[in-house]
């Protein structure tokens, strides 16, 4: 697959941004941007030099010619693309941790899925270098046609199917959602008290870095991994001001010390 | 108060190792470690050139002769050693974060605490220099030599009393246990279907690094945070096999959404 082939994207949200920019820095055509939300669209065709189709909604109608469709969008709406679109034997790819790739199969001949395992924003730009991108395909050809694009925004290509994906989604929400919902948590309570989020900002830090070459089973500090049941009493009674801490705090420190203590 | 002033530690533990090390390396005299861990008084006390009393834990009969005594211990063992240490007019300090102050009442007449806001381990000794160091006293002289020794580790001296300090310590378990747990679940899943954690790294790499600059609450991505029910339920019905995952999945994706959609 020649590097200038042409790559019409379907979404503008913050993995469209993010992989668009990407392939764009890497000298791909990005012919087209098609959304439903046409500011989001305007903008990112702007970025990428390419042209943007924000009345295109009506997506059984695209008049786009590309050569391949990316297709990076939240999930119910890919569910519908999906069904509407009729590009024969376009290469066609979501981008989806939790889709299987199948539900593409109804829109060409030639269809998978480029999922980069990562947490985006369009506020700030991510280099694609390290980051996994994992990619299936429904044939070898698509498949060589993926490996070429993937492989030239990151060193880490990783052949997984569909069901390793979706695995691999429901880890990072754990490892990303629920870990950005437990700062979000922590600075509340300290805001209620007029105390700064900064001051815990360190403790972030080391606690994503020390996993970096450790198990996190043996870096776990802390009331729970102790079984200090003093302190651990103690911090739900404050928490019973909080509900919804107080409930958080009780289950997972049960199940820490289920971890450690008891299997 | 002089740099060469004499410190004893009572504790060989996470806190105690990198407490002492970072006073040691900045020209404190750590004259004495005293644990009813023989071992790890032994490793720590050759660290840093002091004098091992691992048989004394009889601490009603300290020997030990020193101008600051800092005690490390777990919560529990505090309370214990609290009640047996007769000091005098010596400073004693504890390091814990939920544990009053005037615990140390009745060991001595000048007391206080020195709690450095971070995740610790032995085998991976940290740089204090941006950690905060909350520090608390129970008169001014005593205040004066926390401030000089925590002022000579750290550029983070945080004056903190001790309902602030057990408010942060409450944070701190959020944002550092809970999200290390977070990584521990994502790991044991990943492990049980023979995928790389090491996949997840740079997902948590950044996850941490997002909120260095902006807000938890704006930067909080995935499924919960979208309302994207038909994917929350394809994760759930994917974790019946897994009874804690599920429990927690659920509970956190349902006050995701309540934060960002019911508030």
């Amino acid at each position: 697959m020649k590097k200038d082939c042409n790559i019409a994207f379907i979404g503008a949200g913050n993995v469209a941004v993010n992989l668009a920019v990407a392939l764009y820095n890497k000298g791909y055509n990005i012919v087209n941007v098609t959304s439903a939300n046409i500011v989001s669209a305007r903008k990112l065709s702007e970025k990428i030099n390419a042209v943007c189709d924000a009345n295109s909604t009506d997506y059984s109608n695209l008049k786009v010619e590309a050569d391949i469709y990316i297709i990076a969008v939240t999930d119910t709406v890919l569910a519908e693309i999906s069904k509407s679109l009729q590009l024969n034997n376009k290469i066609v790819l979501h981008t989806s941790g939790s889709t299987n790739m199948n539900i593409l199969k109804n829109a060409t001949e030639n269809y998978g899925v480029l999922y980069p395992l990562q947490t985006f924003s369009k506020e700030e730009l991510i280099d694609f270098k390290d980051i996994p991108v994992c990619i299936e395909a429904n044939n070898n050809n698509t498949l060589e046609v993926l490996k070429a694009i993937a492989g030239k925004i990151t060193n880490k290509v990783c052949l997984i199917n569909s069901e390793q994906r979706k695995i691999l989604h429901i880890a990072a929400v754990f490892a990303s959602n629920f870990t950005n919902f437990m700062y979000l948590k922590s600075k509340e309570l300290l805001e209620l008290h007029n105390l700064d989020f900064n001051l815990l900002k360190p403790l972030i830090k080391q606690t994503a870095e020390k996993i970096e070459n450790r198990n996190p089973e043996d870096v776990l500090t802390g009331p729970a991994r102790r079984n200090d049941e003093i302190i651990i009493k103690s911090h739900l009674e404050y928490l019973n001001q909080n509900p919804e801490m107080h409930h958080l705090y009780q289950i997972l420190s049960e199940q820490i010390i289920k971890f450690y203590y008891k299997s």
